[in-house]
């Protein structure tokens, strides 16, 4: 017998996610209700995956559950937000009970890890598409994209391009054929939000935002919320040893254009740079300065001889 | 040249809705900065439309943006909080100027009526669906569907039915033929959220649910969370002289099993229904005291000589 709406719920959705005192209401009643504590503020931001369009049919509904929290808690990285409640609009095509069990482990492994609680959402029928409404806490002043001053320094966590190749891999639908590939795949199917980095950077960084288009793209809409340019140098860009083994030459390019890395990219006054030495030290991903920000406009990417690194626009999904 | 995701978002959905000044950074950054209140709660709901699945394709693209708030809305009524933010995940066929534009002020409409500014949210590319996560702030205790007791009095706002009518003539596609189809049309197209009337009910309704998949499913669910039964009599149901013109002796069957009203159905303390009356007569919807809360369970509706009206399921996505 088919599961009802309520049934899903119940079942799959009642109690996701790391148990929280701030949860007076959850999932269940018409709403939910929480309690902000006082002095902070609320974070809230939205993304959605759509299938066939942000991931392929071939991903595991485990993947899929954790890739939709996890694109989610990225943005609130960029804010230097601390992670707290989601809410899960799912539309599927069936209730298939294998599915949805591991749709809710895949979201529930990640939620559990990031503290974060489901406390409602919507779940119908219709072509299969995982809306996540994300809500933080931000006790200190947080980050904006707009807050770069001309000469800062830019970062960049992780190695940007992976997920891309990653993607690519999951599309040709065949088994990794090695640990490179292995590496690659999950880098599409678990980014790893970075929260903690985020809000250790909350009174260091000038300006964050998360990579999810491509770091040339959002770079640049770091710099134009900022009225500044970029430039990076192509050298500096860091590349997996997966990342050049896939891509060869054109690993730069990669690093630069590829999507759904959900890194971070940040500046920092150059007088500070010593200080994201020592924090990232302690990160368990790379942290890398890749260039500075100046007066002017756009991102420019150069070789060391000076070579121009055409910049692509990011993904667009109108246009894309 | 089609538009960029990036230019809908800049150009129809950067001001949307009431301005408020607990919005310390909207639409345009990673995440949106909200200030609650000291000494007040949040209340979260999302709830999703999915085009050929919650609307027909005919609706226009106003209607849909006002309903996609207002069915949330009515979510926030039926807890008693008070609406303040919305996160909107728009997935489009393609970027139609003239549909957004509808859209937009459709929902825009109806946010800054209702005091809703909206914070954030996404939009891609993929089958039409609209999923609202709103937010509201509650002062008090608001209201739950849990706290009714038995011999509580039961009551409705409206007139239920009317919107399960006037879906099947958008569905039929052809111009209202009467003032009586006009108003079962604009029922179903531009539910009226009862969130003034949620508000005063805060302090004197003992239970409340909105009535979304019909007023049998969801008193049911209300009756069924208070751990009780509730007793309905046929002759008590409110019905509009719209829908006893299009459904004749069926029309009580119609008030309790259609769907899509965005109704408030309550519990009140016998003592306080002459309050409630008081209330009510500011209310610009009826308000009709329709049966009682029993030690027991389900919903039953019998009419004065005691013949049982059957109660069926309300609507079930994955059954429906």
């Amino acid at each position: 017998m088919a599961l009802s709406e309520f049934e899903i719920i119940r079942r799959y959705f009642s109690a996701v996610g790391a148990p929280r005192d701030d949860v007076e209401l959850g999932v269940g009643d018409d709403a939910a209700v929480l309690t902000v504590p006082p002095g902070q503020r609320l974070v809230v931001t939205t993304d959605t995956l759509v299938a066939g369009v942000h991931f392929p049919a071939q991903m595991t509904a485990a993947d899929i559950g954790y890739r939709a929290l996890a694109v989610n808690l990225s943005d609130l990285a960029a804010m230097a937000a601390e992670p707290a409640w989601a809410s899960l609009a799912l539309t599927l095509p069936e209730a298939d009970p294998a599915w949805l069990e591991d749709f809710a482990r895949g979201f529930g492994e990640l939620a559990g890890a990031s503290g974060v609680r489901l406390v409602g959402g919507d779940t119908c029928r219709g072509p299969l598409t995982v809306s996540v409404t994300l809500q933080g806490l931000l006790a200190g002043g947080g980050l904006r994209r707009s807050g770069a001053r001309p000469g800062d320094a830019i970062f960049v966590t992780g190695t940007p391009g992976d997920a891309a190749r990653g993607l690519e891999l999951v599309q040709a639908g065949r088994p990794a054929r090695s640990e490179a590939e292995r590496y690659l795949v999950e880098r599409f199917t678990r980014p790893q939000a970075r929260t903690r980095e985020g809000l250790e950077l909350a009174d260091v960084a000038s300006a964050a935002i998360d990579v999810s288009d491509g770091l040339a793209a959002d770079l640049g809409r770091l710099a134009g919320a900022s009225g500044l340019g970029a430039r990076l140098r192509v050298e500096d860009l860091p590349l997996s040893a997966a990342l050049q083994e896939a891509r060869g030459e054109t690993a730069p390019e990669a690093a630069l254009h590829g999507g759904d890395d959900y890194e971070l990219c940040f500046t920092v006054p150059t007088r500070e740079c010593e200080r994201i030495e020592r924090l990232a030290a302690h990160w368990p991903c790379q942290c890398t300065r890749i260039g500075e920000m100046f007066t002017g406009a756009g991102v420019e990417c150069r070789t060391r001889h000076g070579e121009p690194l055409a910049a692509r626009p990011g993904f667009d999904h109108f246009r894309g």
